[in-house]
């Protein structure tokens, strides 16, 4: 496993050609059981897992991400809901790119793990692959590369809300049961969640939006296995785009 | 109907209690049977009909959006496509929420038909919503307020290619055979398309990645009829959203 | 006529060597005869006929620009201005004419028909031409190409207040109703208006700085023939442009 | 006279109701008889005068101006054009103005001797001023107050070739021959000057748009009691404009 | 201890009068003994026993800084060193504080452990105090609350060459050795490092500013004793900021 | 001496190959007994001498800078501090290097006399490099090439107390005398003051941070001949800077 700030310099100018693995995460509430730093731990523990099967080295994860929405996330009004601007979002991720392309590593692997991240992490990638045109960066996420077979495992108690309502629900729980137990409160899991989809977006954003509880989605059924099944299933789908993309 | 350009002061200070409607469109290739301004002309169309049902004023509508992608828009490497940076047009659209709510307009519809303009759009809502907090404004799209019997309906003749490809494919093609007839090549409408979806995304983006024709799904079956379906769809979904939210 | 957003983009190819015109208007008010569109029908309107006339490619019109100034537009405290800030205007055009440039389309000529965005504009010209070294760009209106004896028929029945109090007056009411007669509501012309000229701007605006009309000079005399006429000798000045800078 | 730089804290504080005037000028060529700092010691100088008359405070000179222009400057072309971007303008007299209000000086006049910097400096008086209710702005500058008599008595010897074209000609040299006459090199003074009108800007610039000696018309006539006519009649505009909008 | 992506919604807020600590490091080749991350790790382990002493709220750590500079930390021609421009830290830090604000966080500690940060920090701690006046931001390091006795113990092998020098030398080796160990190489602790100071900056950076190595003092003498000390006094001297700043 | 302003055209393009020496100041409270403009007039005094010496070029001074802190400039509560946001300053050190650039101007020296300037000014030069490759831009001050020496005879009569508290004290105030004499008022030199110095920064500032006089440190003992002293030996410094960075 090759974490990027456990590297000395020496270490990391040996791996020019390895791919760097960005994992971005957010600061955000996750219900009652699950603490606010869920995103980043998913982004951060799978990105470790893919370095010990590929030898990619892992950057320092993004741990402040985009707005959270109500109907993804949650949404402002919760506490401990720590955004970033969509403006920041784009420069920071640029800063990072571009760097890294200066020094001369442009296989860029972005594991993002908060969706409201994406559009953002994609401006920057385009800006940042207009400013250095051999620099290569792949976007891509935990749930994107799950097939069906899989998806129907996990929701096996419960039925599948869609992605956008899976917040701090069973797959998230499953991860961090898988990834970070200790940090889970087992005994505060909620099973009886449901959120109201709105074919809109609307601002301000209001409380009666989001369960009381914000979570999305009920846990029931969550469990460790199912969090290594989503993992081994992500790494799969990871490793098939670091092959077709990165030829590696 | 009230289009914003049409109206005197006088007429647009009468109307300071009606909803303002906001089309957003793009400039973009849409296949070789369809305009580049497409998405505009459905925002706006649509809009428009709105407009008649409601008294809502429909403002100017943008007619250049964000980043059009590989594969939801068929990317920038196909000429024709002219796009803002995803900073731009969150100040773009700030700037107008912002001087709608000075002016006492507080109840804003954003009508996007873009996909890709989204995340800036809501960014820009909620910059603007901090500023003014009497603004309340409201974005939708005529997708997603689609029921499944519309979507069945619709997709009778060829399969649901899920709504990212829907690009210059059988709703675009209805929607404009039924709003703007004139400017579609219907002897150019392509028959067989297949994209093939990726679980991520990549930059910089390449032209294999998109249908040659640009189209991302087939316009098999496409109608005027269907067209009007999705239209009077989209209308009933929008009623209800300005019940909901702004309850008129 | 090649309107952008009516060409496919096969149409759009094919027309890679023509001057693209990017007409550039306002959302302002204007008097109580002429609606909020004035600047962009204005704008777009002698688009369209300097495109038949040379198969230039008429770009979507920006039909919002940059802050209206008391004496030259009325200013901010009129409802129905829509205004952008500087910065968004620059960012806005700029974007725009990097993407032409992207494309290959190196030839452009802005017609602007409200006063206060040029500055701005210019701005941006600058910076993109700084980007794309083989862009080249052109930018006028209407009133910088008139000669004296244009003027001088225009203003038969009423003083040549200057252009800057040429606003909701005598030449914009005249070019309405030669372009777009249906949205000049003749029977509310204001005859008699007179603006006072100051050798300064201040800030904030006060309303009492602008007649209560909105207008800034008196429309009397106004007539489809001169809109016509200005119409006509603003074209001529518009292709010994081309002629000059573009050499078509 | 009230030359800020030269008061302490003491000094300003007690001045806190007076009028604080901001000179604007620019690092521009001038031809080959005139200082690059033309508009910068024309801005002071009058300001100084004005601070004599009124006990108004001179604020540091803003010495760095937006991009000149072929047309009103001999633009980009010339070495000795040192230009701001038109954002970084903005910004610059934005904070500025900012920091007076907040140190609770309400009366602020920008005397500007820049043509090209007008626009600009406008935009961030209308930030400012929506920043701080309070703050009143007014920007004008010498050649917006003179009447015609003095324009009539200052072109004898040469037609008045519209101000636009009055770069580093008889205005600007009798001016600096009476403000700053050891940096006028007389024996320089370029008599037979013509430059071409264009009823449009084009991007980018080009060396022969521009008489080579970067003048736009002649200096002859030039005189030190020109300058004075100019500077006495600019004094006594400014002073009006200070009784209208300052009440001092 | 309170780590903030521990955390759950109601354990955050539940401490909602506890003061927020920020960890900010850097990505910076830190010679040929110490990891890349050694300011992020400095800044965090400082921070956890700070929070233990305290109920301080650890909010997740800034791991990518401003440009490392060649005299205070080898600068951008080393490898593994990536950086932020100061505008989006600015930014970044900015949106942080006032997101922490916006939820009640009124009293935020930022302990920095990377110099080049400093400047760029306090601009968004005066913004965001300007945007929230209740809010109260603090900033300091671990070498500014030292005293000279304790500088005095753990210089005792090697000569103090000035807290600038002090890159990847005796100070940060220790604390590393202190703090995290097993990250350190011991046996290619550089002994022999001599830096040459420049009294000014000079851009673009040149290779043979920086010794070889990457560090810029010596470490002989490293322990974690020193180290022990070194966090001892800065978690005193950071004890009585807090008395005196946020009275906990 | 070569002062920009005082160039024309030709005479700056026969300086093509020399040195631009760029002072940078600020607008900010110097006690009571100084002006305003001190950081200016310093940067201003050194950089004629050193053209004296050298033929460098003076290009227009920076009279406004970045924020004045508390305990290094008094801060934002006196009167009389008129601060530029770090944004602004970085950009408008960007333009202008760039613009030198652009002119053929390579050897830039950036001679600063506020020393909360110096972090933006470094980002400034980092960017106009990465944009410039043959541009270089060296950044010092008249404190840091002072030797031990010359410290210790400035001090004789009053302890040094750091160069962060040598605000409106010995050093500046016997600059003034030498430089501008006539700007001091020397019967209100305050002789007995003492700020305290803390380990950190803190925002908002407060006013007893800073003793009431707005000095940080005693003047007692100043004079023309100390300045005299102080400005030798860093001309001294500047020149051996020449020398080694431009070869001149």
């Amino acid at each position: 496993m090759k974490i990027m700030h456990h590297m000395t310099r020496a270490d990391f100018e040996k791996a020019q050609d390895n791919v760097v693995v960005l994992p971005v995460g957010s600061t955000e509430q996750h219900g009652p059981h699950l603490p606010l730093g869920v995103d980043s731990y998913i982004a951060r523990g799978i990105s470790e897992i893919l370095s010990e099967r590929t030898g990619a080295i892992v950057a320092p994860t993004l741990t402040y991400g985009y707005k959270s929405k109500p109907l993804s996330g949650g949404g402002p009004l919760f506490k401990g809901t720590i955004d970033l601007n969509g403006k920041t979002l784009i420069d920071l991720v640029y800063d990072i790119l571009c760097e890294f392309a200066r020094d001369g590593y442009n296989k860029i692997f972005i594991n993002n793990a908060h969706f409201e991240n994406q559009a953002f992490i994609e401006e920057a990638m385009d800006l940042a692959c207009q400013a250095f045109p051999k620099l290569k960066v792949v976007q891509s996420n935990w749930w994107d590369v799950l097939d069906n077979d899989t998806v129907n495992k996990v929701f096996s108690d419960v039925p599948f809300p869609g992605w956008a309502f899976e917040h701090a629900a069973i797959t998230e729980t499953s991860l961090m049961l898988f990834l970070k137990p200790e940090l889970v409160r087992k005994n505060l899991i909620p099973e009886d969640v449901k959120a109201k989809a709105l074919p809109y977006s609307v601002y301000p954003a209001r409380k009666e939006m989001v369960p009381e509880c914000g979570a999305l989605a009920p846990s029931k059924g969550s469990s460790a296995e199912k969090g290594k099944l989503i993992v081994d299933k992500a790494i799969e789908g990871f490793l098939k785009i670091f092959k077709d993309e990165f030829n590696v």
